[in-house]
Order: structure tokens, then C-alpha cells, then sequence
């Protein structure tokens, strides 16, 4: 507790990385609910100094001590980091916001969607709240609007996702690729040129620029890839639906930011076209962008930087009247990441508050 | 009739275009089985010379007379194009394969991948025969070999386009656009940033360097593309299952040539994994590759420039026995155009020859 303000003390973890320096700049525009805020980053990164709020702060190395006083920590680093600092800093008194990997899905500990499942995130015996991971936080809004109108019996779900969700090295490393092939025009036509060019993969397991990579995050088991499991998994968890039927595609495309997920959803009612337009663009934290006949829909260059879920595309099945197809986009960073990250904590911050 | 050799002579008209040149690639590279081969372009590309079958040959305008003596007409052209000048080849004697979308599905005109439906071909009442088009030639050759073993009962399908299949100036609105959008990396980051600089923005309705755009084709009705529902009633049209169930999202990436498409394929019997990749692994024109531990699966840069489907990916849906996920990826020039043009050219040779 800051003892001037009388409001929350703040720790960002990770404030030097993408997600970091997204959650810096939501803080200094979203309402201020906090009193200090700390920002902590690894031992290289300390004493760099980064503005949020209007003013620069130093940056301190992670440290037991670093969360002295500090009521809400939100952890932006990697899963391994987050594993072994969650606990510390638990211990000495905040209430940990996870956007990693390492807890979600763990006992004990909610995985909440601001717009879905708030309530939840009061249940935290081990005083870990996890946000989602970025492919399922691209589509979970929007698809828990149309569950509470239709009934979600299942899903099929191909991604595009973008560089930055593998974080700084996946940024830079695309922009390196991209600077290879250049205006190599030759490149696009034979197998394996590009690869013979691009240099450093960095994050990814084939050449980005100019391609596409059906693969992200690890093995998980029987061909399916960690991230697709995930989008299972955390789409079933936060929707309360531990028997949805989910088949996922996870793919890796040459944008910087934002998310992009073709969704076929089957409900137990009926669906309308009209009708499922209207609860999209109804609900909080999704902007429906459909009209097809102006080629009006989203796309990941039009909605970087912005907030909500873009839905567009929507088309109930042609042989199926329970099924919708739609196209969705949301940043990756900012909803996918450090804008659930900052809701979570608003909503830790308001039950101090009252 | 090629006077000298007995063999049949081919016209190839378009041959100046993307198509085109990869067909002339292909006639210079597998079984030669045609006499004269007499290249067609419009207007302005007469006396341009190409090279073919290691020779030199003029190319002459397309007039009525240019099919005189042709016995096989091989259209690259755009639509309204063979749809003018197809009926004109058959009218002085010649048999067309058209890879436009101008006789696709219309009455009487046989819809042919070789290696599907090749008996068709000899059904031909208006002398025209089809080839589809890219986004389903993409599967079709693998969803074949899995529907003769599983029975074939629903799609789903997301679609990773590349730009050639915009033709020559697909090509060039890419490179273009990757040009302006460059090494500039705060463009990645604010919403409209990417549409301000691209400029041109050719044949796409969205930037789409560093972008994807899910829409291709014209509006066909209540939000589908004529793009989505190609591959619904050509899929429906190859396989002879008139009421097979086919939800598609068609969209383009920034890449120069090779389609990907994630397929979820909903079965009448139970797949196994293993089996069904057995079955695509011995299915001519597919190539499997697909070993997850070793992040092997096929991606356009890798595939760009060769003949086959490649296959990888290959799910069994973790909550349906008869569905199977997979990734599918293929030179939309290639097997996608000029390729089947060309097996279909042979077939029609061979009836010829026997
Ligand atoms: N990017 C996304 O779209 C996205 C979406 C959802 C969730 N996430 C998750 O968010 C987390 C952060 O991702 P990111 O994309 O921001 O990654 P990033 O750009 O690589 O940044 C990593 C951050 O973690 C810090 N860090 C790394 N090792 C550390 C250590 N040993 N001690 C202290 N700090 C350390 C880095 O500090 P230094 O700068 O000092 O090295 C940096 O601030 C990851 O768990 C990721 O999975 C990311
Ligand atoms: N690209 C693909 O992946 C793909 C896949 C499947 C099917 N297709 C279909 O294949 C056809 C050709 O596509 P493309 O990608 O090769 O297009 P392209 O690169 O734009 O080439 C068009 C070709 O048509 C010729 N042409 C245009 N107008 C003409 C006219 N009035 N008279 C005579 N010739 C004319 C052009 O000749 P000049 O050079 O003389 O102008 C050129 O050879 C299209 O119908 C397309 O839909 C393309």
C-alpha cells in the first residue's frame, strides 16, 4: 500500500519486454487506480530508466526485496521466470497476475477473462490469478457472447498469429528475415530459397517472411502442438464447458501484431446472421466490422494498437443452421496480453478499494 | 494435327501470364507428347518470344485463326477472356482446357483433377473441359485419397493464400508494398499505420504486406465470398458428394506463391492416425511430411516450385474419432493451375494417341 496515496501498490515484472511495454502504456491511459508502481525487470535491466504515467522510473532487478510493499504484482516475463518469482513474491504479500504460461490451467489458481468470468478471480488460495494465453484471448470474448446467447457445442479454430507473440526476438527476427528477401523477386519461387536466405530462425521453427509456419509453442502429444492444446484447454476452462468439442490449427504468419483466428462454432440453438451480429457488436470489449458488400472487415494492420476483439465475416453455415463461421482480430499484446493482464488487476485493485 | 509427327498440336493461350509461364516450365520438363505447340497471348504480347521445350517461339495474338490446326487449347487467361474466346477454339476444332472460373460448374462441362475423376474427362458434350480453381486443387488430391478410405462427410476448412494466385499483379502489389512498408518498425504498431504507406493496393481489398486479408473473390451471398463458395460446390462437384457438408474461410497471406490450408475432415468411419497418414503417404500427388518431434511440416517456402500436395499435421481430433486435422500445402501455380491444366491436356493427348 502506498502510504501517501492510500491506494495499491503496483509491480510490473517484465516491464522492459513487448508485453511490459504495452502494460506501461495502458497504465498511463487506462483510469489510475494504483499508488507507486515499480517496475522490475532482469539484473541487466536495472537502473534503465522507462516512462510511465507521464514520468521516467528507474528500472529495479528482480529481487525478493523488489516486492516489498507491493500489493499487486503483474508478471509479464517468460514461464520459467514466472515459476520460480510468483511464489516470492506471493510470500511477501501481493496477489500475483500471471500472464505466462506457468500457472494457467494449474490447481488452484483462475483463469479469468475480465469480460467473462470476473468472479473468479476472488478464488486464489495460492494468490495466483493466470491470464490466458494470447490465440484463446483473441476469440474468448466474442465466443463467450455468442455461448450466452446459443449454447458453444464446439469449435474449429485456424489461427494467424502474429511475430510478437514470441515476444522481442520474434519481433526482430521477422524484421531481420524481411530485409533479407527483400525485393528478391527470384526467392518466391523455388523450394527452400527462402530458407536459404532468411539467416537466424530466432523463435520459430521454419523462415517467417514471406511464409507461413504451422507450428507454435512445443509438442504437446499425438501431432498437437502445445499452443493448440492450450486453445482447448483454456477456451473449456474459462467457458465452464469441460466437454467442448475443440480442433485447433495454431499458424505462425509474417505480421508484427495482432492475432487473427478463423472460427466455425456449433451451437445448440439455431443460429441467425443478424442475430449473432447483434450480440457481437452488443457486447463489451468486442467491435463488430462486417459489411461485405464494402469489403469492410478486420484485419491484424487495422486493429494493432487497439483494445477490443474485432468480429467480421460473420455467416451462419451453409449446411449446418447451428453453425457460425466468423473472422476475428485482436491485438496480441494488448488484449492477448497486458490489457487482460491490467484488467485482472484492476479487478484485485477494486476488491482492496471495497 | 502436327503434320510431321502425328502428334497433337497444343495451344497455349496466356502464356505471357503467372499460368502461363509455369505451363511452358512444365511442357519443357515432363513427357513430351505434342507436336506443334503454338503460344497465344493478347494483343500487345504478340512477337514477344518465349522460351519452351528449349526453343524459342514467337508468340502470336489471339484471333480466330490462331487455333487453326490446334487439337488441344490450353486457356490461362482470365475469365471473361475463355468465356469469349473458349467456344471460338472449339468452333475451328479444338478440345479447351480452361483454367479459368468462366465454365467451372457450368452445365456440361467436366470438372477434372486427374488424379480424382479422370474418366470424366471424356464426358465433354461442349468440347471444354475445367480445371477448379486454386484454393481447392490446394486438397482436393489428399481429401480424395482420405474419402476413398473413410467415406467423407464434412469440412472445415481455413484457407493461407498467396498472391500469385492474383496473377502477375498480385506478385507485384506484394513486392511493392513490401518495399514501402520496409525496415520501418513503428509501423507495426498502431492501427491504419500499414494502409497510409502500402499504397497500391492492387488486386487485394486490404494491405497485405504484414497483414492478412480474409477475403478473396467477389461477395456471393449473406457474407460468403465467391472464393468460400467455390470450394464448397468444386469440392462437392470432384468427389460426386452433392450434399457434403463445407464451411470455408478464404484468406490471403504475404506470401508469393504456394496456398496452405488447415483442413478439419469429419469422416463417416473412425481415422487413425497412423493409417491416415499411410494412406496420404501412398497417394500419387501427395507427399507426406510430417514428423512433429522434428518440427517437420510443409510451409510454402518449402514447397514452392514442385509438383505435389504436401501433407503434414495430421491430427486425430482429440474430442471426435472421425474427424482428422491437417495441414496442407501446395504451389497454387503449379498443382493449383498450370499442373492440372497441363495432366488434363495429357489425358485429352492420350485419347488422341489411343
Ligand atoms: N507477446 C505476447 O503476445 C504474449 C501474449 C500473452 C502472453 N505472453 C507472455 O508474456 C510473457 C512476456 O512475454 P514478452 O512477449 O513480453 O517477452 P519478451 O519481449 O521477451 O520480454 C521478456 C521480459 O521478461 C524479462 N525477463 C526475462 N528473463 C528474466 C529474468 N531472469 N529475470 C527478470 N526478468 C526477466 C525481460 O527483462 P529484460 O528486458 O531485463 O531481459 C523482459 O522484460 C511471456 O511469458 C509470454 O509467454 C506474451
Ligand atoms: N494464378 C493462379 O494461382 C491461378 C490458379 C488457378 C487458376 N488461375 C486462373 O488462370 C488464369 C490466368 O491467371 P494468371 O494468374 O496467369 O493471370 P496473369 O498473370 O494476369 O496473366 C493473364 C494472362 O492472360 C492474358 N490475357 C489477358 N487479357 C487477354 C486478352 N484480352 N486476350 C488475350 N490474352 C489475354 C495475358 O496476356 P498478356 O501478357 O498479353 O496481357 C496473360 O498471358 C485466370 O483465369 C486465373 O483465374 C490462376
Amino acid at each position: 500500500m502506498d502510504s501517501t496515496s492510500g491506494l495499491p501498490t503496483l509491480a510490473v515484472v517484465g516491464a522492459t519486454g513487448a508485453v511490459g511495454a504495452v502494460l506501461l502504456d495502458l497504465l498511463s491511459t487506462r483510469r489510475d487506480v494504483y499508488g507507486e508502481i515499480r517496475l522490475v525487470g532482469s539484473k541487466e535491466s536495472a537502473g534503465r530508466t522507462l516512462r510511465v504515467r507521464g514520468r521516467w522510473a528507474e528500472t529495479v532487478a528482480l529481487t525478493p526485496e523488489a516486492f516489498d510493499g507491493v500489493d499487486i504484482a503483474a508478471f509479464a516475463v517468460p514461464a520459467r521466470v514466472a515459476a520460480e518469482w510468483a511464489p516470492v513474491a506471493v510470500e511477501r504479500g501481493a496477489v500475483v497476475v500471471d500472464g505466462s504460461g506457468a500457472f494457467r490451467l494449474g490447481p488452484d489458481v483462475p483463469l479469468i477473462v475480465p469480460e467473462v468470468n470476473p468472479d473468479q478471480v476472488r478464488e486464489r488460495p495460492r494468490g495466483i490469478v493466470a491470464s490466458p494465453g494470447c490465440t484463446t484471448l483473441s476469440m474468448i470474448v466474442a465466443l463467450g457472447a455468442l455461448h450466452g446467447r446459443y449454447g458453444l457445442r464446439e469449435l474449429v479454430v485456424a489461427s494467424y498469429e502474429a511475430a510478437s507473440a514470441a515476444g522481442r526476438d520474434g519481433v526482430d527476427t521477422l524484421y531481420a528475415q524481411l530485409e533479407k528477401v527483400g525485393g528478391d523477386r527470384a526467392l518466391g519461387n523455388r523450394a527452400g530459397d527462402i530458407r536459404g536466405v532468411v539467416g537466424d530462425l530466432g523463435p520459430f521453427p521454419a523462415p517467417l517472411a514471406l511464409n507461413v509456419v504451422p507450428w507454435t509453442g512445443a509438442h504437446a502429444s499425438a501431432g498437437w502442438t502445445s499452443g493448440e492444446m492450450a486453445v482447448r484447454d483454456e477456451t473449456r476452462e474459462i467457458l465452464g464447458l469441460p466437454q467442448l468439442k475443440v480442433a485447433a490449427t495454431c499458424v505462425r504468419v509474417p505480421v508484427v501484431t495482432a492475432h487473427s483466428v478463423a472460427v466455425h462454432a456449433v451451437f445448440q440453438e439455431r443460429v441467425e446472421q443478424r442475430e449473432a451480429q447483434d450480440v457481437l457488436a452488443r457486447s463489451p470489449g468486442v467491435v463488430l466490422c462486417d459489411s461485405p458488400e464494402t469489403h469492410e472487415f478486420p484485419t491484424p494492420s487495422d486493429v494493432v494498437g487497439t483494445d477490443p476483439i474485432w468480429a467480421g465475416r460473420v455467416r451462419r453455415s451453409l449446411d449446418d443452421p447451428h453453425a457460425l463461421d466468423l473472422f476475428l482480430c485482436g491485438d496480441n499484446l494488448r488484449k492477448g496480453a497486458a490489457l487482460n493482464t491490467a484488467q485482472i488487476a484492476e479487478l484485485v485493485a477494486a476488491e482492496r478499494a471495497g
